[in-house]
């Protein structure tokens, strides 16, 4: 029998008798200070996939970092505020001390099947298995994902050169692999390093402020993803007065987009 | 002296004596069925605006429309959820007869000056007095705005034909002309018709669910832009299931990027 997947461990929450959730923060993907923003973000929607309400899968998925998170306990409070016929409007505050640290909102439905056309596609680039694993190094977190960058990687010398473009392709997995839900899609989705570092070969202190996901997949195309390579792209769109933002994509290796997501990161200088 | 213009009536907010804010949709922005989203995104982001305590000006705001408005009054709550050094995290919820009609966050902050250098460039377009403007018909709110499209218009012939694309350009502005604001340029954001109909050809009926807007831009940088044209840019990303999402840009006519959206929308069929 098998340990549990330190990212299960992560995002498990125990129920409390007044329909709240406690959780605690994750060693396992400890960042610089506190915890890595994606696990932030997958223990907000965790406390709806797992609320008793639920309607339907998740459609779009806001959180809002308002706070440091400090490691150890925290309170999730998910309340369906609007159910209707075939979707669900959720808000989720996350707290630490009677304080709050997180604000997030997600729209849940059931969906049906309809035209279907994914217009973002997939790049060209070589399989997983043809471009060399990133060595594993610096904070905890970043030792859970097996990365293999296609394109726009870390700089490899901060030499203050500034670049035209932010541009980043990678093969991102679970590590060890784990088999694909909505929380660890989540969780994917904050993998990007910040775009200005990559513009500015300079790594000015930063922190996520808002992220966004929106949902183009059901739970069965998930598990049929299974522990496979899921291929990210993100790139930044404005930069100026303290904050940046990017847009990306996440599809898996057949190239079936997955989700797309956004978020704005404040940055010191 | 001059009337108000219809956008400044549809976000006139009267203050409650709980701290909530009372306003009414308004004939002016009306769609199909209930208002104009864009007008309801401005209202939602009008509450946060002009709260006694707000701190800074707008970075993030994302914007759930949780059921169609009906025409008439709405209540407004608008609360600084956490407010820290130079930023603040809002939560907001929009009700009709104590029903929840739409939830949205914010983030405000002080702004500091930092490195800059925006990445989303504005694409090489004829300038908008050579654009011919569009026929403007259709629902009320459409004669709001001066649209004149450069390309990825509304489909000329509903004939089913599927295209592999939905980019499109255009330049608009408020008609009457007014000089531009926080509240105007988000609903700007919601101008774009929906991408599906681009892909189809097929007017199947669709909602938006979730907006999101990223302001790169301070007040002063809005009203330097004053009654301009602004070019506007969305591209589909996902379709299927019943929604799809797009991702857009909003830069003035000098080609600076005032703003970055996304949203995700339900499609009958």
């Amino acid at each position: 029998v098998g340990a549990a997947h330190p990212l299960d461990g992560a995002i498990a929450l125990q129920p409390q008798p007044d329909g709240s959730w406690q959780g605690r923060t994750s060693p396992a993907y400890g960042n610089m200070i506190g915890p890595y923003g994606g696990i932030t973000a997958a223990q907000c929607l965790q406390s709806v996939l797992r609320h008793p309400e639920r309607l339907g899968e998740p459609i779009a998925f806001t959180v809002n970092f308002a706070a440091a998170l400090a490691d150890g306990e925290f309170r999730l409070h998910a309340r369906p505020a609007r159910t209707n016929r075939s979707t669900q409007h959720w808000t989720i505050e996350m707290l630490q001390d009677d304080e709050l640290v997180a604000t997030a909102t997600a729209v849940t439905a059931v969906r049906r099947a309809t035209w279907s056309g994914h217009e973002a596609r997939m790049p060209q680039v070589p399989r997983p298995q043809d471009v060399p694993r990133s060595q594993r190094r610096g904070v905890e977190w970043l030792q859970r994902y097996e990365m293999r960058f296609v394109e726009g990687a870390i700089p490899s010398a901060w030499d203050g050169g500034t670049r035209e473009a932010s541009l980043s392709r990678l093969w991102v997995r679970d590590d060890p692999p784990r088999p694909l839900d909505f929380a660890s899609l989540t969780a994917l989705a904050d993998v990007f390093f910040p775009r200005v570092w990559l513009r500015r070969a300079k790594p000015t202190p930063i922190g996520t402020v808002s992220m966004t996901v929106y949902y183009h997949a059901d739970a069965a195309q998930l598990a049929a993803t299974g522990a496979g390579h899921l291929l990210l792209q993100a790139q930044g769109q404005g930069f100026g007065g303290g904050y940046f933002d990017h847009g990306g994509q996440l599809w898996d290796e057949a190239g079936t987009l997955l989700a797309t997501t956004h978020q704005v990161v404040y940055y010191k200088e």
